[in-house]
């Protein structure tokens, strides 16, 4: 999507590749909002590195990181020797699986690209090959994503209020982002709305990285703690919720995405908000019947104890984004201990519909349209 | 309660005057939890100072301090004159009353030292008459909280756990305080619990000052983000909550509270998890006749785009308190805004009990037991 820094507005996505010097450029995320910097990984240790410390995050964009890092890796080695060529792509799949090893966008996207590269008859070929189905995972996963912008635009109506929680967006993808491809859309398609940020504790993803990009994108929009939205709903202020997810199991309906999901969605319910969950095929879980097994993460309880941010006058934040250095504040006092499940599980008979590229489909009806799903024996 | 300082227990209440001095003794809040400090006022001024700036926040200690403050202003008089100690003596309390205009309590503290100094002859006479309405308004705070204590519980059964938000614990009162009393009384009668506090965003205060009343009197508890509390419920591990208030209608049962409470009432329904609100009788408004009627303030938005804490290590909290301050972080990024209101409104039908000091009783009986709950014409 566009961002603009000083006075230039320019295209960038998450992740790229520069063909010339084998690089992969990322937006670096950590830095955001406060900072808006490109880093560039030169090597697939490097773009390991990436992975495992977030510099880029969020289930497509780390599928692409992964698949472009794996075609850097084969277009490093020089030499003749194709048994040696395939002993160092493994290493470089090895290790850049290993970056984040609980995810499962990383090992399909390489395994698409080993696929590809396994027609190709010498070492340049399989190179070529490797790259070009490192672009074409990238390219999917935009296109993936503008189809969820299509299929879910119609639900906006001009002049909505919508509700979105954590950060579904372009930076958790290639492009255009799943829970915020619709409000793109609605966006180019002129109509006017108005989007509520959940702050998104303990995190803050929706504070720093859904409010950056709405800003960017000059969508009208208020961050909100997180529990203001019931208030908000009571008094008739949120027409419509869409978030993203981490898993959905094709099989029951059931959601997990971030903690407080659910939440909403038992709010949406009371107040008979449609409540839409935008996901790419790849977030779809076809092999577990019950929500109860999606393993729920517990995090680091400094997450839940504190916060990061940068050191401010809360009255007059500062200007100059290059003084702004990230600092962790402590909000408890220095024994009290905290609980911290990292996500929710949010049950199909409160989802009003799940946005797909194929299409919006109910939670229910999941299994029944595996075909167009992209489900596999 | 009780304090630990160093290696030093002691008994403080969150107000108390010194007669010899004509000092005011405050618990510092706005130091908690990082540091623990006595702030002494020692002119009517300076106490009004103190409640305007929050040293001391929470409806039962502002009155207190409003009704010693005045008692204090009385006291310091030198003269013979009668017309002017009541002119200030009026100079007081107008004083003290513009520290925080929109709150009831100290108003209506005042009415009562001033209704028992009328009876006295000379000024000696009305300055004795001043100190001792004002003790009396504190102990019977104090006796009020602990009869919400024990008819509250009762409701605790031994293991139990028990999830609050926001702070309406003793440093919001005299002493004992409402939400935090009949956990106070459980554990007095041998009961185990273990309290979940909601950090309570925007202003922390479950985090800062609850977890911190908890950690004093060696109440095992955990602070969770907002967003947490419906995954621990969907899983069982919520068996009570009990809430405070800031205005309970006694018309309709409507229950204002810190923004969220709505939230935790709506999903406290959904698992079939008993919602209590306790209060003092002082909290019930008479007059309105709706909940919409109540005005929701709109906070400043910086609460919201960042976070007050002391500047730490996430992995290594500083031990030394002395050398702790405060400091403002901006999480989100500086051209973003955000909606911050204070409070929500919950309906009758979502809670279980309102806890006073004269029994528990459904929200929509309020108005038939108008007569104990202290109502008049």
């Amino acid at each position: 999507m566009n961002v603009t820094v000083g006075r230039r507005t320019r295209h960038y996505r998450t992740v790229a590749f520069d063909a010339r010097k084998n690089a992969i450029q990322l937006i670096e995320q950590r830095l955001l909002p406060h900072r808006f910097e490109i880093a560039r990984m030169t090597d697939f240790r490097e773009t390991a590195w990436a992975i495992k410390e977030m510099v880029v995050r969020g289930a497509g964009a780390i599928g692409a990181t992964a698949a472009y890092g794996l075609a850097q890796g084969a277009r490093a080695f020089h030499g003749r020797d194709l048994a040696r060529f395939c002993s160092h792509v493994e290493k470089a799949q090895h290790t850049l699986q290993a970056a984040r090893p609980t995810a499962v966008d990383p090992i399909n996207a390489m395994i698409e690209v080993r696929r590809a590269m396994s027609v190709g008859g010498t070492i340049e070929e399989q190179q070529a090959l490797a790259l070009a189905a490192a672009e074409e995972f990238a390219d999917n996963d935009v296109k993936h994503c503008k189809a969820i912008g299509r299929h879910g635009e119609p639900l906006i109506r001009d002049g909505m209020k919508i509700l979105t929680h954590c950060n579904a967006g372009w930076l958790a993808f290639v492009d255009v982002g799943t829970a915020t491809a619709p409000l793109y859309a609605a966006q180019a398609q002129g109509k006017r709305i108005h989007v509520f940020c959940d702050e998104t504790r303990p995190r803050s993803q929706g504070a720093t990285l859904t409010a950056w990009e709405l800003a960017q994108q000059h969508i009208s929009h208020a961050i909100i703690a997180d529990s203001a939205a019931g208030h908000l709903m009571q008094r008739g202020e949120i027409d419509l919720v869409i978030v993203g997810s981490d898993r959905v199991l094709g099989r029951t309906g059931e959601v997990a995405n971030k903690i407080g999901t659910y939440t909403k969605a038992v709010l949406a319910e009371r107040h008979r908000i449609p409540f839409y969950v935008a996901i790419p095929f790849s977030t779809i879980d076809w092999k577990l019947s019950s929500g109860r097994d999606i393993p729920i993460e517990e995090r680091e309880e400094s997450e839940v104890l504190g916060v990061w941010g940068i050191i401010s006058n809360p009255h007059s934040p500062i200007r100059n984004p290059k003084s702004r250095s990230r600092a962790y504040v402590r909000v408890a006092n220095s024994t009290s201990r905290a609980r911290n499940p990292g996500f929710d599980v949010t049950p199909p008979e409160l989802i009003t519909g799940i946005i797909t590229p194929g299409g919006i489909i109910k939670p229910s009806e999941l299994w029944n349209h595996r075909g167009k799903l992209g489900y596999e024996e």
